[in-house]
């Protein structure tokens, strides 16, 4: 496996004095826009232009299987993957009302989910590579050519969307049981004990927590020590979350702008950050998850997420919540008047 | 001056089981959504329905001038409290610009500016207390006819909306200084000193900071002990601030759903409240503000803003950029399929 077909470059910071002046001269004081005027700095520093726009936005939820599930790590039965994609396919998941009322649109991938969904072809793009993982407490989740494709399809879906105009991708996630891989994969790269990184996951209650924590700890024994973030994706990871990985390169290669979701698409950002750490300058994390792994992956790769509604659900949910504010940041940038165009005085000091 | 005259009763509480059960089952882990399930609770508890709606949602920015920028406690000239309203007038302003967004209609008023706005009388509501209260270190900001006379016309305005079918009105404000009357407002009623209530500003420097200190500090010596909320507005607030106070009361009589902007208009709402603490179960803290005051005020009051981006303008700008957090609220309760209706698994436990 090579690293180096990422060819992904930091944004050229020529433009950055002229982007922060832009945002100065507006008719408000210095910095009073806060966290929006982040935002439009890096996203017309991506674009490279004075007049970025979100063209296109398109969430993206990859869906897959977990073999790990038959250990018990949740409470809800593997068949939920299904029946939740399904529930998107229909229009009456949190994914689907939030990405309506924000103008996102939604691509659905089964990346590996356990059950067929080929008389859905028409509305979820089938790019299984197995249905489910395998269980990764006896075995590697999946082998590395499994890896590699999960990876080069999710990367073949941003070459499609990126064709048909799109500038602008969000990555959200189905699985039951992808808490416990996230966890894995942030207690490996971020160096913490399962302990820090383990999330309660949907739904969890004390007891299944406790049990979740004894079998990540399980895992962690039987694949020893990897520092490898393919190696690590590979023994641990999910079809889902390995397609996002290569939907994410792929995407900042491209120079798109990527909004990454709560926990779960968090870990796979952290893959794609061990990767290419040029890849997080084209990254906005969107909603702050209220797991305790989170927040070691926020601290991790230094980035700060949009907001905090204390939502927990993945989906792609935090994506098209926050996107609305995205949109915000860059209006301002675009419709406001300057001090000049206004005839406003500016402040005496 | 009576108190009695608002009859705000918190909404009835009979729903809220039924409105839970909504929430709990729809296809989400429970409590998973966070605060926008505080938010769908809340607002369909005020409008007593299962299917709330914001009803052309309208934000009516105060402005108004004050008396105490002679002393220096601002580095904006007065001047721009009309220059901005003119900036509001032209749609180049924060709030112009994140209100367009949002579907937020906007309405302008005339409560106070120290110049005149009469050519702009088809596009501002003239409601001109005087031009610009007093100077509130040698003399009451307002009369008490006068702060009675600024109440009655934000009643009045909230009754020409409710008349149009709004059920939603947001607060916003424009004036040169009036953070000063927010810090005092702050301190007298929360009991706090003005070090603990006194807020930066905009764009004030720490020079000007320690200068507003000395001179907050003698506007309070001078006023000496106030407890009565009324009495505290008319020697330390702002028309803006006083037509807001009207405002917001009728609103909540009226069981319109109430979104406080930042610092300044939490200050109103702090009126507002100690003058009716029932008046809180119809308003929404819309955005954190990066003041120390207000978080004495929210603390004061118990109540948690929907979102924190580092803002500090203004205007009403937090309203506008919240709002679509709140409409994702109710569009999830409106809008998700239950469990039942999509025909997914629940926890086991």
């Amino acid at each position: 496996l090579s690293y180096t077909r990422y060819d992904i470059k930091k944004p050229d910071t020529a433009l950055r004095a002229r982007l922060q002046h832009k945002i100065d001269f507006k008719t408000k004081p210095l910095g009073s826009l806060g966290r929006l005027e982040d935002l439009a700095l890096k996203i017309g520093e991506i674009q490279q232009t004075l007049t970025p726009q979100l063209k296109k936005p398109t969430l993206v939820i990859y869906a897959g299987d977990h073999g790990l599930t038959k250990e018990g790590v949740s409470p809800y039965p593997q068949e939920v993957t299904l029946q939740m994609v399904k529930n998107f396919i229909h229009g009456g998941a949190a994914v689907n009302v939030f990405s309506k009322h924000s103008g996102l649109d939604l691509v659905i991938v089964d990346a590996g989910v356990a059950g067929d969904l080929s008389d859905c072809a028409d509305r979820v793009l089938i790019r299984k590579i197995a249905a489910g993982t395998k269980n990764m407490l006896t075995s590697q989740a999946m082998t590395l050519d499994q890896l590699h494709k999960a990876m080069t399809e999710g990367a073949l879906i941003v070459d499609m969307l990126y064709d048909k105009g799109v500038n602008t991708v969000g990555l959200g996630e189905m699985g039951i049981g992808n808490s416990s891989s996230a966890a894995l994969l942030t207690s490996y790269l971020c160096g913490v004990s399962i302990d820090e990184a383990v999330e309660r996951g949907a739904g969890c209650n004390d007891e299944t927590l406790r049990h979740k924590h004894a079998i990540l700890k399980k895992v962690r024994e039987f694949h020893g020590e990897m520092h490898d973030p393919l190696q690590v994706l590979a023994a641990c990871g999910g079809f889902e979350l390995a397609m996002s990985v290569g939907h994410i390169l792929r995407a900042c290669e491209k120079k798109m702008v990527v909004l990454i979701d709560g926990y779960i698409m968090s870990s796979a950002a952290l893959v794609a950050a061990k990767i290419c750490p040029e890849a997080l300058s084209y990254m906005i994390f969107c909603h702050h998850s209220a797991s305790s792994g989170y927040s070691v992956i926020t601290r991790h790769l230094g980035v700060t997420p949009v907001i905090d509604l204390g939502m927990r659900l993945g989906e792609g949910s935090g994506v098209a919540v926050a996107l609305p504010i995205i949109q915000a940041a860059i209006a301002f940038l675009n419709e406001m008047a300057s001090f000049e165009d206004a005839g406003v005085s500016e402040a005496s000091q």
